[in-house]
């Protein structure tokens, strides 16, 4: 099985600023357990973040034929972009969209996802984990 | 670790009726695969199932001091149950909220969840699968 | 054929109190007109009231195999049980919701009815009568 | 008891075209039922179908002394004609409203009805049968 | 001056019935006192009704040229008909929108006209003598 | 007859400035105007003009029992006053609200009157004439 | 005067759990200074609490005959139980509406009581003492 | 290919007056410029203009059977009738939504459409040439 | 304890007129039984009637450390003043919000409140007893 | 260059209570740094506090042909005031609205302001700043 | 007459996947479609595509002066890009909206443009055949 | 202090297109008027203009620790990049957001910010002098 993991923008600030607030794990380190956690499982990992809406629309038709799965995180795109939204779609590649806060817990406009409803499912709140757990719920979607 | 699972009304049809449309796994079926998966972990597991609205949030009341966390499927009191919400907002006992299917995939209505905003996160789309990475994420939250 | 009579809350109260606004007629004189009728019709007829939202699930899950229709007022819970609609949902037994007063003609929330749109169809304003038709148009649409 | 029974738009066309669609019953058919039914109740009926907003106003206003109440599907008009509503509030002829569908299930503007709340009441989705049931409903009415 | 009076829907039943509830002025009543009034001012007066949306959209389209100003009651279409303000649109004829009941104090619809906008002004509330204002309005805005 | 007439804020300032753009004529000119028309019409008159809402809600109080029916021109205090709503409802005494422009041309939160409901009757549009008319107004309503 | 106390659901929790949060009255000491002032006041008082709204619907149809008025803080049910305004709407037994908490000052949904408006009146806000003033007003309104 | 051209209220006052606001091109010349388009397209063409709605759904209902597709400017009609809508829905028979103007540039409620959702697809903001662009569009289709 | 009372626009006419819809009790006798009461209690009382909002916000201000606490019927200003709101957070004097009514019962815009989020608690619906209860609330608030 | 300063409601309090939440800065100190201000900038200032809508109106209308700006901070009535509005309408002056608090980052209802869209422009959140500021822009607005 | 042809996100995928889904037609084959009726029409054409929201504002800018007219299909961002109106708002270059896909007939959120408004017109739902004939509407607009 | 200026999409437009509408100020005069000004108050300041979402998201990124302060106008992303707004929010430099035209007299939506809750304050309305207001403001902010 072959995932593509997509970060949204400002991910890549994770761990750098302000350890006390985010969390001290980097995103380096974010890849670094989805990598251990995809040898453990037998999966092909390629890791991707991007703070432009059109590369990461781009990075996912690439996906096309090459992966199975896309593991997502759109961060502020989540709200904002039908152009990722589309490109899901067009590709139909199977994804699961992750969170690291609990969105349903901070400001109201976050409550809406414009990709939630073509997700192959959501989770959110669980900081790192929530990559973790995406890719474990992959793996056994493609499994069932 | 001792976790307490809740499943709300009309999940103990799960997989007696219309297998085909709902799978085929029954609720026995995911206590067992939650049960092996608690003692893999290490955790104390214990569930519940209810129609009633009264007998969960006496179920929830009865947890203070008896478990450390809640894996909770509301189904559907999600949407319905302030009852349930005063319940775990008055225990304090972190809770994560599952559900079975994509609930951003259905009827309108089922996008607002009542407890979500107070939950450690939320895991939705994976049928059985869900309840499992509920687990995982309250033991991997635990460690963190 | 068989069908199920669901009563919601507050129903065992019509006729014992306050005649000459809620009308004369009791709940077991409406549950007489219904047997009446459903004897005339060759229909099995079963009643049931409850004033608890999981009795009325667990009521319609009972159903599941056991009967062929059901005719429900949902009173209160029209408004307010996702439960009962997901009850509704699940068995896929056909059925018609019934009101005895004219919901269009009340508070603004009582137009709104969270099963209408899954049951075969609506009948309110009638009174008692609603009933009547309600089993009648049972018995017609099965034959048709 | 006198009653005049009311087609809307469109309704002229029913069984005409696409049989397998909107079922084969015809009007010219619907009407036969209703006029059998009437016979056996007693009911002096008429019928009338009209595709004009201002034609049905009049037939309505033509009504005041001749007719003791109304059956009517108004159709589109439904959703749009406040002419029609007033014509029945000028009047005070006692109506109720049928729909061959069930409206809940449908488009959302469909759910919004201009004169349900003056109806005496209303019945929907039972196809013919809601025509039929709706006479009788007004033949009890009048008897209690 | 050449005025143009149009009354909507249904108010052809003015006085004639339930003179206790709407008055017992009928319509011819009002276009005498109206017609007097006109001789005094020395106007120019013509009254339709009409019940159909197309005949008031087609007298307002005939009144190009012909009259200077139109006074009109649209009853119901007021809240519904954009053919009608679209034909008050395209001839440009200066009109008043006249109501005889206090439409503020009536259902929630009523509170929206699609013509006030374009209109010179509105009267409402004074029973048969908003017309006679709405006459006087017309010709002390033409002396202006 | 005794009729108070009340002119609310900035109405002070009408003819004095950019007489191009409110016109020509001044408070005190309408004032005149609507002197001879009462003297006319055999009605008692007084006036009023204040820019402060307390003021307005004291002089309608102290109209109780000194005069029989209010010609108010509520200016902006129309879409914001509960105040003014309520003591024109406390005190019980007719009035008829009248706004030189329409209203219904202008800002969306202009088509929003707190106190119309409750009028006898609305006139907007025809400037100075608006308050000629509602005194004519409320001379013909008395004699009705 | 004979009054019936109900307590909603998670109220039996009070004083029992995070004293310093939620104060550290239970909710039997509560009761005892309702009895005490009950005591005082003459009125014959006894207080029930549930966590089931059915319970709570029979509870209020049982005081139908037995009781005078009713001293009532739904709780949750506020917010989402029609069945519970049903019962107080059907036995009509006058009743005041408590709550603990200012409840204009908590989440968005809880300013909005199903019940209130067919109450006496409401108090909220004042802890413990919210349940005297409730008795103390029940009292006073009934010699009024 | 036989095509059905509708046009909607008031277009028959097009290019005769105002023609600096609408332009001076008249119905007729618009129908000519259809007519010789339609030659050269091999296409089989009839038009038809109402101010009347339930003229309009006849003539839809009349073309069952006699045209291959309608190209309609519901004008004002777009915004309000369900019963054109139902009749466009009934017959099945493919169109085209065409506007003379930019309907997104005008009043709000203009840019509401209840058919767009049915139509094959929708033209606007051209003058005359919508019409002529929606004939290409149809014949397009028909080829593709 | 030193209480001051603040009386809003159009309390003056309390009992003086329409005492069979108001109740015959004027002002002055409420702040004769709020003297009473404050005297039994040992409480400090100075009362203040205004029908300006400006008066309000200076008499607010001018509490500032001359009183402890304020019971305020803001009547009409309840719904409309953010300055009133704004004197009583800057002055940060705790204060009690009555109604005479039961504004939940009452017109739509009298269930918003600018002021009771703010506020120690709320009563309404209870005449002149909400004065007295406030009263007591106070005091019972200053003493836990 | 003349300008007139006007303070709306509260603004009195400024620096007098509670210093660490509001600053130490009092209303006549800000005033003096307007005026060194002003002397440096060749302005001729004039300063004027108002807790009441009338005053604040009507010191606007009399600012008329006396400043060639004004600066203003409207407070609560930014929220709430139409009739100031009409007055900066009606008088044309040119205004810069100003705020000491980021409004944005307040409560829901402070984002809407009735005067910005006819103001220059606005400035808020810089504490007593927001008022040199806003000067700044009147002088640097009149040269351009 | 020169024509830039602006294509938005993902529309490069067109034809390249799921044939039978989006119609087998590529995007170079669109434009080379355009480019032989441009030729045809005696129109100079230049195409683009980009998946970048900035890539497209700054092919807009630099458009000035260089063509007459833009034929634009913003995709995703038609719902989304303020920066793309702003661009095109600017720049002042007529141009013309189209969309293979009726969006009237697809989520809610796409019934919504943000340049609808500002375009000459809007063309949807003929696929390909979309942008040969907005092409032709471009050109015929210019020649009227 | 170090200071850097954001400029968003479209302004590098300004003041060479349409010089009569946007004014003749070009963005390197801007930029020029803002160092002369920065060198007076000794602020070393650095400027930056993108059309690229992205882009601006990393430069605000790349800030992180290297400016004191951010002077932002971020154009069209101000009403849709939650991804601006993320970027500010994580790095938490203090920034002021500034506006050329006054966005409340405009559509709309450009009366919505993502990003002014999270502003230091908001200036909108004068022109080229906004930046030069906004960079006064951020020194006096730093020097209190």
């Amino acid at each position: 099985m072959r995932v593509l993991v997509v970060h949204g923008p400002n991910l890549n600030l994770l761990g750098v600023r302000e350890p006390d607030v985010y969390g001290g794990v980097t995103l380096p380190q974010i890849d670094g357990q989805l990598n251990a956690l995809a040898e453990e499982l037998g999966v092909d990992l390629s890791t991707f973040q991007t703070n432009q809406e059109g590369e990461m629309v781009e990075r996912i038709q690439a996906a096309m034929g090459a992966v199975d799965a896309i593991l997502i995180n759109p961060a502020a795109f989540t709200h904002t972009s039908v152009a990722v939204r589309d490109a899901l779609l067009a590709t139909g590649i199977p994804f699961v969209e992750v969170h690291l806060s609990n969105v349903h817990a901070r400001e109201e406009f976050r409550r809406v996802s414009l990709m939630a409803d073509i997700a192959v499912g959501v989770i959110c709140g669980f900081g790192p984990s929530s990559y973790l757990l995406g890719l474990q719920a992959l793996v056994s979607q493609q499994e069932s």
